[in-house]
């Protein structure tokens, strides 16, 4: 039995025994007749006349400034594709689970029987009065751009689809540190985007927003070219405004020269081949799950300076542990009514430099995600960047 | 300062120091990198296959069966109205503390910012997948009748609005208690119900279900007239199935010689001399709240037999905790895919069985909401029932 057929094996056990991960909690004495009367009536219509009269109480007098909704369609669950709500459910609980172990939010699991793009928004909008945030999990693009912005056109919470954004802030804050380590800029290094889905099209957008100038993008079809029809509009508008050097091809005629393959993509698509034809130094975010595009021992012998992956058990995970909690934490201490770019990039300037020069290395360019000091220093960072732009309540 | 500002004081200072009242608990380790990966990916993926192969395996590796969502649009709220969904949100964290204390379910509070039937009937469907019940709250009559039926009819768990069918199921009980008391029978009891919105058209319905034959149903009009336009199509629903010996006049005029009153009405609207012209053993339900439609004392005075309300302050208390708790408690137990009449007629049956001969008085028609023995007593019958019908997954 591999060492992944024994963790399966071991999951499927816990989620049995607990039948489910997460509960509802009371933080309210409750035990005797009076402590009712305070909780629920008659005493709970002051806390309610008071919202009556200033809606922004609800801010002091209930959970909602703590809680936060993880809504999933099912559509895109891991690596699973399209296994629908209720087989969502068991990732969405897990999300939950990291929320309250990690930065102490009250997440509720919200998987939806719906995929409409109308109907998705319809629904989340209808929801927002409960929650102070709303995070979109597992929904399949192109359809998670369109449901995304329009939330956020509407609602004045933040709504932060975390498989595009979570993911781009620590590959951002991984990047950089790997390219401080091989003595090489963001600015100027040439970086293959591989695999232009949700994950992929919010690396290539916040690679741009801190100054990545030579990026280029790929995808089954190879090299992306914004005339190509077999392409979703996203991705054509992707292809346009990147790719400065006009380049063609195949992945692997993108890859020549590289300073820069990230991947989220498929298993095995990089060959040690491709890596050696790579410039020097070069790095490789192989994040494709749970097998990597190219695995780590491969990619080093074949040359490769630093290897990230998204595997715990290989040095340099990409875990997004590392983003959603902190960059939410931050966002609610603020009271943002969004999450920018800037407070994108606040939290992946601050990821990164919790490893100091002496601590960088090949295999340590990211925290671990059971280090204490993330948390905090990122949270900080994003409710500092959204306080000095002034997009809190 | 009166007790009850002393309690709304009280309740804000609570409300203000804990900032709400329920939070999300986890209830697997979280501890390792080796508890995430079980948790959370890549173990998670085994339970989410599982499930996608067959959906009801969902009941077995995640929470949904212990799960229900209070859902309300925020235009009902307790005596308060229509005072919106942020301001109706500390009665639904308070109710999902109830759901907790008293019947160890985990309830999320949703509050809709959306009043159109169809469009709170989309969103609370789109919702099923990720619970076992849907608790309906403090929506407005008469749109909340066509909003719990059209969800029972498209959801196979069960929809409930309490506060119709949890209330009718505690009057109910209660009724049948003090007519033991007073010695008469529900059969023949003249009965006058006042108030017939969502309460007091479930109450309705439920004494006819359990037998009852002489009611009549009064509101602010007097006794209700299927031909009266004034009245919602409900009510005059109701109207034509009720009132046998086509009484008609005012609340005045139906309470002479009545047996019983129940009122889900406003404060005061009976006197003493309307409780005179009663008959006697008269029984009366002055359930407006926080200030009855006669106290306690005052329909004592003018001769009433026994006299109930909602308030926690006077003798038999109608507590809508007797109620819900244990209600969902068993259709949880029992896999129940609705609740049935027969569920809500076994719940206000083993309500009542637990105030025996001896126990039964003036003052002792139900049990304390703190009795411990009414959620194992009631939701046992409940279940029992629901596996009685084959209404169960």
């Amino acid at each position: 039995m591999s060492e992944n057929d024994r963790i399966y094996r071991e999951a499927l056990e816990l989620h049995r025994l607990f039948r489910g991960k997460i509960e509802v909690g009371c933080r309210v004495p409750l035990e005797t007749a009076h402590d009712l009367a305070l909780a629920y009536t008659p005493g709970v219509a002051e806390p309610c006349r008071r919202i009556a009269e200033d809606r922004d109480q609800v801010w002091s007098l209930t959970n909602r400034g703590n809680t936060v909704a993880v809504v999933s369609d099912g559509s895109a669950v891991l690596g699973l594709g399209d296994i629908g709500p209720e087989a969502g459910l068991p990732v969405m609980e897990g999300k939950c689970n990291l929320f309250k172990r990690f930065a102490s939010i009250d997440a509720y699991p919200l998987v939806l029987d719906e995929r409409d793009v109308d109907a998705v928004v319809a629904v989340v909008a209808a929801l927002a009065p409960s929650f102070g945030g709303i995070n979109l999990e597992d929904i399949a693009a192109p359809r998670c751009f369109e449901i995304e912005r329009r939330l956020q056109e509407r609602l004045s919470i933040p709504v932060f689809h975390d498989d595009q954004h979570g993911t781009a802030v620590i590959v951002l804050a991984g990047l950089m540190n790997a390219l401080r380590f091989v003595g090489k800029s963001l600015h100027s290094a040439r970086i293959v985007v591989n695999g232009i889905g949700a994950a992929g099209t919010a690396i290539v957008r916040i690679l741009a927003a801190r100054g990545a100038r030579n990026v280029v993008c790929c995808d089954r079809f190879g090299v992306l070219s914004p005339d190509d029809e077999r392409l979703t509009l996203p991705q054509r508008e992707l292809a346009a405004g990147t790719n400065p050097e006009g380049r063609a091809g195949s992945l692997g005629d993108a890859l020549v020269g590289a300073d820069v393959f990230v991947g989220v993509s498929r298993p095995g698509l990089v060959s040690a081949d491709m890596v050696r034809a790579m410039a020097d130094g070069a790095v490789l975010f192989a994040m494709a799950n749970p097998t990597p595009e190219i695995f780590p021992a491969e990619a080093r012998s074949a040359g490769a300076a630093v290897v990230a992956t998204g595997r715990s058990d290989f040095p340099n995970q990409v875990n997004n542990c590392l983003g959603f909690p902190a960059i939410f934490r931050g966002a609610l201490d603020a009271g943002a009514k969004r999450i920018t770019e800037g407070m994108k990039l606040a939290a992946a300037d601050a990821l990164a430099a919790l490893i100091d020069d002496e601590a960088l290395g090949a295999e340590r360019i990211l925290p671990s995600a059971l280090d204490d000091r993330v948390v905090p220093a990122v949270a900080r960072a994003v409710a500092d960047q959204a306080r000095a732009e002034g997009v809190c309540r």
